[in-house]
C-alpha cells in the first residue's frame, strides 16, 4: 500500500510541528549529513549487492552469526519479503498479535495470498496467541499505533505457540521496557526480527533496516532479496552511525515522561480521550468531530501535523495518532486542539 | 539474485579502469553531487511513498499521462515487480526475446513461479517470437550483454504476438539506433517499458528506475508497490536530473566509435573473438583461459576489472564483455590482455 501513512507533511504548504511521525529527531545527524556529502563518489557504482559489509557490522555488534543477518530497505522491505516467503506454503494464514496494529502486515499478506486467522477479538485487544497450532503471527513490539508493549518472555511464549513469529521491533529504541535481543531472536529458531535504522537513527529518508532470524529461516529469506535494493548512500549512512553514533534515542527518559505530560493534557481536554502508552506516541479518539476534520483544519490553521488513525484496521473515524515532541511544541499542540474544538463544537 | 553480476570493484584492492560496469561515467554530475550535499534536510522525512513529484515530471517530459509512469529502485525493482504480476496469473510461463540477456529476469520469473517457454533456439539467436499466442515475451533492447539493438517496427510485431511484451531500455541512451518511445510503448496496451536513471545519467549507486505501460496496465503494476521504495536523495536526484542534466550521453559518436576500436584491437588479439554491437559495451570470447580465470589476473596485475560473463544463460566459460572507456584505458585493455595471453598461453 503506497497511501494512507502518516508523515504526509510534503501533502500541505507549510508544517512548524510535525506530530504524525513516529521518528524523534536526533541533534546528532550533522555529523552524518557531513560525512554523506563528502561521499558522493558512492553515487558513480554499484552498492553491494547484498549489504555485506553492513551486515557483518550488524552481526558484530549484536554478537551474531553474519548469516543470520539481513539488510533491507526500510522495515517495509522486510516486511514484504517475510509475507513473500510465508505466501510461497499453500494454506499459509496468519494472525495479528494485537488486532489494530501497522497495517503494512496485513497489506503484504494479502498481496501475497496469505488468508488471516480470525480469532474474533476486539481490536487493541491482544489475540488468543496461546491457541497452539498458529501457523505466522505478527506481533509489533512496541505495537504501532498503541504503544502498548509484550515483554521478552511473553514473546517467546508466543513463539512457542506458532510455526513463525514475526516481530517488528521498529520502536524499540522509544522505550525503555525490556525487548527481545536479536541473540534471543535467532536463538529461538522461528522468530523473524525486524528492525529499523529509519526509527533507531531518525533517518527516515534513508530507508535502512534489517532483519534477523536462525541461519536456516534466515537463508530462506535472502533467497528472495533482489539485489541492490539499499542504495549506496543508506549503506554508507548505516555503515557511519553504528561506528559512530550513539546507540539508542537520546534523552529518551525525558522524551516519554514528556509524552505522558502531552497524554494528560490532551486527556483533560473535553471529549479527547488517550490510550496508556510505553513509547513516546500514543494513541487518542476525539469525540465531536471525525481525526480527518481535526488533522486538515491543525494543519491548514496550525501548521501543525497529526496522524489521522482512521486507518487502522479495528479503529474507527474518531482515532487520531501523536508522538510527543518538546515540552513547547506539545503544548502548541494541546492549544491548538482546545482552541479547534471550543471554537467549532460541531464541524 | 544477490551474486554475479558485473561492477564488483569492490571484492579487489584497486581498480584503476573498470570495464565491467554498463554504465559510462558523466563529466556532468559534479553539480549534481552539490545540489545532494546541500539536501541532506531531506534524511529527516519520509519521501512521498509513491514518487509522485518525479513520476510527474517524467510523465510531463514525455507527453504520458502521469498514470501511465512506475517509479522504481532501479530497473531491478521494475524487473521483479512485472515478475510478482505475472505470476499472479496461473499457468504464466515467459519466453526471452534473446535466449543469452540479462539473468535477472530469469532470476525473477523464476521466483515468482513462471515457467520458461523453450522454443530451442541457440544461445543468441533472437527466439521465434513470431509464433502467435505467446504469454509474455522479456525483450532487452539494447541487448545485455550482447549489445545487438531491435528495431521499434520489430518490438511493436513482437507484442502482437505476446500478450505483454516486456522491453528493458535500460541501455537505450547508449546506442544511436532508434528506439521505441515511451508514448508508443503505451499506445501499445500491452508492452510494460524499462528505463533506467542509473544507466542514463550513470548513478548506479541511487538506484532510481522508471517504468511505462498503458494506464490499465500500469493501475495493476502500482498495486504490488511497497511504500518508500525509493530513497529521499534518489527521488531528489532524479527531479534534479531531470530539470537540470542533458539528455542522453555526452558525447555518444565518440563513445561508440571508440567501442568499434575497441572491439577491432581486441579481435585482432589471438584466441579472441568479439561480436558486433550496437551500443558502447560488446561480448568476446578468449580462447586459452577462462574468462574467470582472465577476470582475476587483470584485477590483481593490473588494476583492471572485466565482467565474467560465463553466468549469463548460454554462454560457456570463455564469454567476457567489457565496455568502452577512453582510447587510453583501452588501449590498456588491450594490452594487458595480450600480455596475459603471451606470457601465460595456458593457465
Amino acid at each position: 500500500m503506497t497511501q494512507g501513512h502518516g508523515d504526509d507533511a510534503y501533502r500541505y504548504p507549510r508544517i512548524a510541528h510535525n506530530f504524525s511521525t513516529n521518528v524523534s529527531p536526533r541533534p546528532d545527524l550533522a555529523a552524518l549529513k557531513e560525512h554523506l556529502s563528502r561521499s558522493m563518489h558512492l553515487l558513480d557504482s554499484y552498492p553491494e549487492p547484498d549489504c555485506r559489509r553492513l551486515a557483518g557490522l550488524i552481526a558484530d555488534r549484536h554478537g551474531l552469526p553474519a548469516e543470520s543477518v539481513i539488510v533491507t530497505a526500510g522495515a517495509t522491505e522486510a516486511i514484504y519479503l517475510v509475507a513473500q516467503w510465508l505466501g510461497r506454503r499453500p494454506c499459509a494464514s496468519y494472525t495479528l498479535a494485537c488486532s489494530t496494529t501497522f497495517s503494512e502486515y496485513e497489506d503484504a499478506c494479502r498481496m501475497f495470498g496469505l488468508g488471516r486467522d480470525d480469532h474474533g477479538n476486539s481490536p487493541m485487544a491482544q489475540s488468543s496467541v496461546d491457541t497452539p497450532g498458529l501457523d505466522t503471527c505478527w506481533l509489533c513490539n512496541p505495537n504501532n499505533p498503541t504503544g502498548s508493549v509484550v515483554s521478552p518472555e511473553e514473546v517467546l511464549r508466543m513463539a512457542a505457540h506458532c510455526r513463525v513469529l514475526v516481530v517488528d521491533q521498529s520502536y524499540e529504541d522509544y522505550t525503555l521496557a525490556p525487548m527481545l535481543t536479536p541473540a534471543e531472536a535467532v536463538g529461538a529458531g522461528n522468530i523473524v526480527q525486524l528492525h529499523s535504522m529509519t526509527k533507531t537513527f531518525a533517518v527516515p529518508g534513508l530507508r535502512l533496516g534489517w532483519m534477523v532470524a536462525a541461519p536456516p529461516l534466515a537463508a530462506q529469506l535472502r533467497m528472495l532479496l533482489r539485489p541492490w535494493s539499499v542504495n549506496a548512500l543508506a549503506v554508507e549512512a548505516g555503515c557511519w552511525l553504528l561506528n559512530h553514533a550513539a546507540d539508542g534515542v537520546p534523552r529518551l527518559p525525558a522524551l516519554l515522561s514528556e509524552a505522558q505530560r502531552l497524554r494528560s493534557c490532551l486527556s483533560e481536554l473535553p471529549g479527547v480521550a488517550v490510550l496508556p502508552t510505553s513509547t513516546h506516541f500514543m494513541l487518542g479518539t476525539v469525540a465531536s468531530v471525525t481525526a480527518g476534520e481535526l488533522k486538515e483544519r491543525l494543519a491548514l490553521r496550525y501548521g501543525i501535523l497529526i496522524r489521522d488513525a482512521s486507518n487502522f484496521s479495528g479503529l474507527s473515524p474518531h482515532h487520531f495518532r501523536v508522538s510527543a515532541l518538546s515540552r513547547h511544541a506539545d503544548d502548541l499542540l494541546v492549544e491548538a486542539i482546545s482552541e479547534l474544538l471550543s471554537t467549532t463544537p460541531v464541524m
